[in-house]
C-alpha cells in the first residue's frame, strides 16, 4: 500500500523553532542550544522561557516567570477532590487526564496571542500541583499545594515526597524536567496538535496528549523499561532473562529503539549519568542501575546492527526510583515535563501556521452494497 | 514550505473498510451501504454491528448486541458523581472527557482481538449514560441510568429528557446517530488513532477524540452554526446579518465548508429533511429552520464558486433543538454517535495495521547557539 504513510513516517506536519533533532548523529537542541549545555547550565524555568519566548531569560524575565508559576500552584478544591475521588489503584496518567479535563472546563479559553504564553505558564504550574496530588492520593497522603521555593523542581519534589530534597536531588529532578521537556512531534505532541487544529482549548490539547503519552510505546516505556529491571531482580540474571525474553520470545526491549534516533539517544546518556550518581546512595537503586547496564550492553550487542539503541526512557526510571518515586509515577513525571513541549508546540501551530488537521484513509472495503431486509440476512 | 503537509491534506494515514467518501460527488457509504439507505432502512444498533463486524446483523446477532448494550448502561457511581461535582456551567464535552478519563482508569485494558469489539459495544452503552447525565447535571436534574427499551435512541432520549419520546422523535434521533456515526478520519478520529498507536487503551482514545472534537472547526461547529440562527433571530434579518458578518467582516460561515466534500454534504440533505419534519410542531424551531434555509441560500450563492457547501453540522442543530436539547449539548450528541466511528477505527488500526504514529516537524529556528550566563543576557 504505497499510498499509505505508515505511522506518518517522514511526513512533516509543521515547521518549528523549538526543537532540532539530528537522528543520525544523536544531536538534540532546544532553540539552538545543545541539550547537554541546557542541562548543565540552565534550569527548567529558563527552558520554559526559551520554549515560549524564543530566548533564554534575563534575570528579571526569569523572576517574572517564576512568580507566575508560583501564583498558579493553587488549583480549585474540586480538582483536588476529583483526583482523590478516583480509586487509589487508578492509572496515574488517567488521573491526570481527569484533572486536566476538569481544568479545561474551568480555565479553557479561546486562543489569543496576548495571553497564550501566560496561560501556558499557569498551566505548567497547575500541572505540578496535579502530579503531586496524584501521587499523594495514590499513597493515601493528604492533599497539598506546592509551595514556592528556589525552583520548580524543588517545590515539586517537596510537595510530592513530603521531605526536603538534597541539592543533588533537586539538580537531578531539574535535569529530568529539561530532558523530557520537548522532543519535536512524537505521538503525544501530534495528538495535542490535532486537537489544537480544531481550535479546541489548551487544556484539552494536554488531555489528548496525556491520553497518547500513556501507551507503552511512548511515555509508558519508562515504566516498562524499569519493570524489566525489577523482573530480572539480580544483575547475574540479566543474560538469561535477555536470552529468554528478547532473543527467544522476541519481546520488544523496552527503552530501546526510536523512530528518529538511529544512534544513542543523547538524553539517555545524560539520564545514565544522573542514574549512576543518584543510585549510589541506595542499595536497591544501585542494583537496578547495575542491571540496567547489563541489559544495555546486551541490547547494544543484539540490536546495534539494526540501529536500535537506548532511548530516553531506558535510564530515567533509575533516576526517578532513586528520588523515591513509585514506578507507577514515572509516566506522570515525564508528562509534567513534556507539558511544556505540548503547549509550546500548540501555541506555535495555532499562532503561525494554523490549519485543521484532517488526513485521509484509503478505502479498501466492500463496493456498493444494497441492504437486505434483516429477516433475509445470514 | 513545500515539504510540509499542511493539515495533513491528502496524506493517507491508514486503510479502512469502514467508510467511503467521494467528496466530488457527495457520496458517503458505511461498509458499502449508502448513508441514505442506512438511515432509511436500518437502526443505529445495526450500524454498530456493521462497523464492528463488517456486516449488517442477523436478527439473533442484533439481539445479542442489544443485550450487551443494555447491560452496559450501568456505570460506577463515582463516574456519575464526578460529572455532578463539576460546576453546572462546565463545557459539556469537558464533562464527557472527565467521565471518560475516569472510565479509562476503571475499564482501560490491553488490546485483544477476542475482546475489542465487545469492549467497544460496552463503551458505547456507557457513553449513552455519560451524555444523559452530563445534560441532567447541567440542568440540575437527578442522575439516571438509561433503561433498556426497543432502541438505543429511545433509551437515550427517555433518560436524558425525562419524557417518553414520540416515534417520530425516536426515528430522528436514530437517524442522527447513524449520520454522525463515522466520517473516515477527521481530526477527532485522527487524535484517537494517534493515541491508539502508542497502545494506549480504548477509553483514552475516546478522551483524545473528545478533546479534538470540541473545537469550533470540528464538532463544535453544530453549536456555532445554530448560534448564528439564534443571533439572526428572525428570518427577515438573515440577509443583513449575512452581509455584515460574512461578506463584510469575513467571518467563517459555520456549518459550511469541508476538507473532503466539494459539493453538498449528503448528510446535510438528510438532516435538513428531519429538521423540516421535526420543527413543524414548534414555533421557535420552525423559525430557526426558516432562518437556516435563508442562510443556506445566501451561503450557496456566495460560496458555491469556491465549492463551499453546507456540511453535516448546518441543519443538525435544528433537529437537536426540536428534540428539546439545549444548544450546549449539540457537540455531545455528535460525540455520542461518533464514539462508534472512533472505536471502530482504532480497532481496525491496532488489529490490522498498527504502527506508532510519529510524524516530523521541519526545524526553522536558530542555528547552534552557545549559552550566555544569565547576568550577561539582555
Ligand atoms: C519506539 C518504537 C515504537 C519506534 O519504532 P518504529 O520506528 O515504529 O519502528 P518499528 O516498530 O516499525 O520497528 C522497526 C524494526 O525494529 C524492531 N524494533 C524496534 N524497536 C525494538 C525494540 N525496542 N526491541 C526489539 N525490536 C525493536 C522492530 O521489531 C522492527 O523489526 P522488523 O523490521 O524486523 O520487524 C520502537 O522502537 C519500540 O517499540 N521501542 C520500545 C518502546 C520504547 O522504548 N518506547 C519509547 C520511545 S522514546
Ligand atoms: C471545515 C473547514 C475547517 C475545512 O476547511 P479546510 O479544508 O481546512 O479549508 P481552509 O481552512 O484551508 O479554507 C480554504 C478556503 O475556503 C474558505 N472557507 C472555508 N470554509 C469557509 C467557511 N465556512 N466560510 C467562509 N470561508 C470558508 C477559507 O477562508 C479559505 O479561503 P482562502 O483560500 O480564500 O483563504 C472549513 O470549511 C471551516 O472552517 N468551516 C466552518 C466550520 C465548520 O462548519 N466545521 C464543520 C466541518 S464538518
Amino acid at each position: 500500500m504505497s499510498q499509505i504513510s505508515r505511522g506518518l513516517e517522514n511526513v512533516f506536519i509543521k515547521t518549528t523553532s523549538l526543537t532540532y533533532i539530528d537522528g543520525e548523529n544523536g544531536i538534540l537542541r532546544y532553540g539552538g542550544y545543545d541539550i547537554e549545555d541546557l542541562v548543565e547550565h540552565t534550569s527548567f524555568e529558563e527552558v520554559i522561557h526559551l520554549m515560549l519566548y524564543g530566548d533564554l531569560p534575563t534575570k528579571s524575565q526569569l523572576q517574572k516567570l517564576k512568580s507566575s508559576i508560583d501564583e498558579s500552584y493553587e488549583v480549585p478544591q474540586q480538582v483536588i477532590d476529583m483526583i482523590y475521588s478516583l480509586p487509589k489503584d487508578s492509572d496515574a496518567i488517567g488521573m491526570m487526564e481527569t484533572a486536566f479535563s476538569a481544568l479545561s472546563s474551568l480555565y479553557g479559553s479561546p486562543w489569543n496571542k496576548n495571553n497564550n504564553r501566560e496561560n501556558a505558564i499557569k498551566l505548567i504550574g497547575r500541572a505540578s500541583t496535579v502530579v503531586a496530588n496524584v501521587l499523594r492520593a495514590k499513597e493515601g497522603k493528604k492533599p497539598i499545594i506546592p509551595e514556592p521555593s528556589e525552583s520548580f523542581a524543588k517545590s515539586f519534589l517537596k510537595s510530592s515526597l513530603s521531605r526536603t530534597p538534597s541539592n543533588e536531588e533537586v539538580k537531578a529532578m531539574d535535569a529530568s524536567l529539561i530532558l523530557y521537556a520537548d522532543h519535536e512531534v512524537p505521538a503525544s505532541t501530534t495528538a495535542a496538535l490535532v486537537t489544537s487544529s480544531t481550535l479546541s482549548d489548551m487544556y484539552s490539547c494536554v488531555v489528548a496528549a496525556l491520553a497518547a503519552l500513556k501507551g507503552p510505546l511512548h511515555g509508558g516505556a519508562a515504566e516498562e523499561a524499569f519493570k524489566q529491571f525489577v523482573e530480572i531482580g539480580e544483575p547475574q540474571n540479566a543474560e538469561t532473562w535477555f536470552r529468554n525474553k528478547i532473543t527467544e520470545q522476541k519481546s520488544r526491549l523496552m527503552g530501546f529503539g526510536h523512530r528518529v534516533y538511529k544512534t544513542y539517544d543523547p538524553r539517555a546518556k545524560i539520564f545514565k549519568k544522573y542514574a549512576k550518581l543518584l543510585s549510589e546512595n541506595n542499595d536497591n537503586a544501585r542494583k537496578y542501575f547495575s542491571i540496567a547496564q547489563s541489559v544495555e550492553d546486551l541490547g547494544i550487542k543484539t540490536f546495534s546492527e539494526k540501529r536500535i539503541y537506548p532511548n530516553t526512557d531506558f535510564y530515567s526510571g533509575v533516576v526517578f526510583y532513586s528520588l523515591g518515586f513509585p514506578i507507577y509515577m514515572f509516566t506522570s513525571l515525564f508528562a509534567l515535563s513534556r507539558t511544556l513541549g505540548w503547549v509550546a508546540h500548540v501555541i506555535e501551530y495555532v499562532e503561525d501556521q494554523h490549519r485543521l488537521i484532517r488526513p485521509r484513509a484509503l478505502y479498501i472495503g466492500p463496493l456498493k452494497r444494497e441492504i437486505v431486509p434483516i429477516e433475509l440476512r445470514g
